[in-house]
């Protein structure tokens, strides 16, 4: 059995943390100078584990196993939000790193094959998951010559800046790598709500969003009977009071929705409102839900009677979801049990991983550990340390389990 | 009986029309250059019809009868919204002058007293009836002395570009003005749409107008269930939509509401709202109805559960509402039946004018012409030609019957 080392993980993870700390949390966004600065100490840190470790072409620092495989890919990402966390991709990377070592330092898991990933901008500074992308060879071209920070700063300009611009791609080695393994802070606070400490996800949530449109006739709030107004305002809450009744009757367990946002014009008191747009979002595991929400927004906007236009202006976000494989699920859980029986569950993720990227092509799993208050993407996000040994032990063992089934 | 002059009437106006014109629109907002031009043409006109005229230490252009009284004030303002229709006000004033002028023409209303005033700011860019409130002595020292205009321009400091400050003010004469008259364009479409021609304004309504607040948790809209959100925007919807029955339910035949904003914070797609803000305006000619309505919207504060807050952050306006004397309701409404059978109603103004200030000192009554589609504020607003020489004439014929009962 692989044994990590707490010390060691833990040690790693702080010294990552200096680059870009800004009190409890960090300033790292993908190819900033911090994030470069970062990106050659990782390098360095695997290369130190024995790995053969690159900055490759689109800033995805890679690990390769100097081990003939087959192989497991570890990898989560070392980018920040403008205002992140210190564990938000750092943490699964760092796994990976140690889960590696663990095995050269066992005797019986020495020769297994562990390849370390931290993926090029998950956060979508440029735009999301461009290294999980780029090594499955998704990243289209024109989506990598469009590609801008919000400084207006270019995805190759960026590369060019830092060096990583002209130089080989890290690929996907069909044969060899046989998993892709990722381990994340939960982002939300059901583990701590249920008292438990680590989640087994069964797939990341698709998301769609629209925005729907309300056009209606601006007017005097006095003098304008209500009889005759064409309330653009007053059309938007009926319909969105409609529209999450009619959710809530559809949504399975995990379902969410969000009305993100609400504009009304011109948005005086005493005007009535001629236009105003509501800003629709949900997301489920399961493709037949999704569908079933978008079926029942669109009745609900054909069923929209009244002297108010109403119509879909814009499908926003149309993400599919992505299963985590039931074979990695069930290593994940069993490993799990072992080390912390009962303190475990099934869950989807409701955010976004590079392992929605990964699925597509290799078997794929993730497993997730609390997040303290189930605060993210803030500089408050932590995690009790005793959690972050147990989900490294954890994924040590899943990997392990894999890797000895396939000899 | 008095002849009103079509010719004479709507030369002046279009006259008047040209002191700023703007395509078919005006801008001539109170004390700018343009404004004060057409105070002195139009204290000129009121002297040509024989009248004492001044343009008094607040910018109120006044033409006092020189007849000893019984007297009638009819009057309106010559001031503008930031882009005017032609009418809206102007033709109240000019009315009054042609009214005295028919008055003076005529073999046995040649004694009859007509005063006629332009009230100076009647749309509010200092401060809203600055002239009316000056004349009855209701204009406070600390609002004269704090009003300004969007530009940053004090009152006192535009009076004094216009060379009024320091004149005497005009001061209502109890013993002598007993009544005043004003007549203006509806600003909404109901007379268009009944095909009548004439409004009798019973009274104008009183606005009341609060902020509504809902103050829950921002969150991550995947990872946060349902089940425990504290979603603003969720909770908005709902109060809204019930506040709406509610009203619905409250509501007197002419009471009008108006949630003329809604505010999202943060109002990103994937973020759970932590803040929302709604804008609730209602008006009615009946304070009862008025008191009716915000025990409504109280009672809906109190009710609203569940994890989001909702709390009255503010109440913005409240104006009461000001009731048209019955009397001169039944004086114009016999001259509208004479002039225009059957072609009037009587009508509460969903607007506010003068005559709510006036109405608390002297018996008051307006009367309305059609607006064509029911617009106004805006450079659209027009009335046909044969409905302005109506008003005028139903106007002049009310103003004799009220002097000659004096008599």
């Amino acid at each position: 059995m692989p044994a990590i080392k707490p010390e060691r993980l833990l040690a790693d993870l702080q010294r990552l943390r200096q680059f870009g700390a800004v009190g409890h949390g960090v300033v790292r966004p993908a190819l900033s100078a911090i994030d470069i600065e970062s990106r050659n100490w990782l390098r360095e840190r695997m290369q130190a584990a024995g790995l053969h470790a690159v900055i490759d072409g689109i800033g995805t620092v890679f690990g390769r196993s100097t081990r003939p495989g087959p192989a497991l890919i570890i990898g989560s990402h070392t980018d920040t939000q403008p205002e992140g966390g210190w564990l938000d991709g750092a943490m699964g990377v760092m796994y990976g790193l140690e889960v590696a070592r663990a095995f050269a330092d066992s005797e019986d898991c020495a020769e297994f094959a562990v390849d370390v990933a931290s993926w090029m901008d998950e956060e979508g500074r440029f735009a999301h998951f461009i290294g999980s992308r780029a090594f499955f060879d998704v990243l289209a071209d024109s989506e990598f010559a469009s590609a801008r920070a919000p400084d207006g700063e270019s995805l190759s300009a960026a590369l060019a800046r830092a060096a990583y611009a002209g130089r080989e791609r890290s690929r996907f080695e069909p044969g060899r790598q046989r998993a892709y393994l990722e381990a994340h802070v939960e982002q939300g606070g059901r583990l701590e709500a249920e008292g438990l400490r680590i989640g087994v996800v069964t797939a990341i949530v698709g998301i769609r969003a629209f925005r729907i449109g309300f056009s209606g006739e601006q007017n005097h709030a006095g003098t304008t009977p209500m009889a005759v107004r064409r309330d653009a305002a007053m059309a938007l809450i009926r319909f969105a009071h409609a529209l999450d009744t009619r959710f809530a009757a559809l949504a399975a367990p995990d379902t969410v929705w969000t009305f993100g946002n609400i504009t009304v014009a011109p948005g005086a008191e005493s005007i009535v409102p001629g236009n105003a747009e509501l800003l629709v979002q949900f997301r489920d595991g399961d493709a037949h839900v999704l569908d079933r929400f978008e079926a029942g927004l669109r009745e609900c906007v054909a069923a929209a009677r009244g002297a108010v236009a109403v119509s879909v202006l814009e499908k926003m976000t149309d993400v599919a979801p992505a299963a985590m494989d039931p074979a990695l699920q069930t290593l994940i859980a069993a490993a799990a049990e072992r080390r912390a029986p009962g303190q475990w569950m099934h869950m989807p993720s409701g955010a976004g991983h590079d392992a929605q990227v990964t699925a597509a092509f290799v078997p794929s799993g993730m497993l997730f550990v609390p997040s303290i208050g189930g605060v993210s993407h803030s500089f408050a996000e932590d995690t009790d340390t005793d959690d972050i040994v147990l989900g490294c032990q954890v994924l040590a063992d899943a990997a392990e389990a894999f890797l000895r089934a396939l000899r």
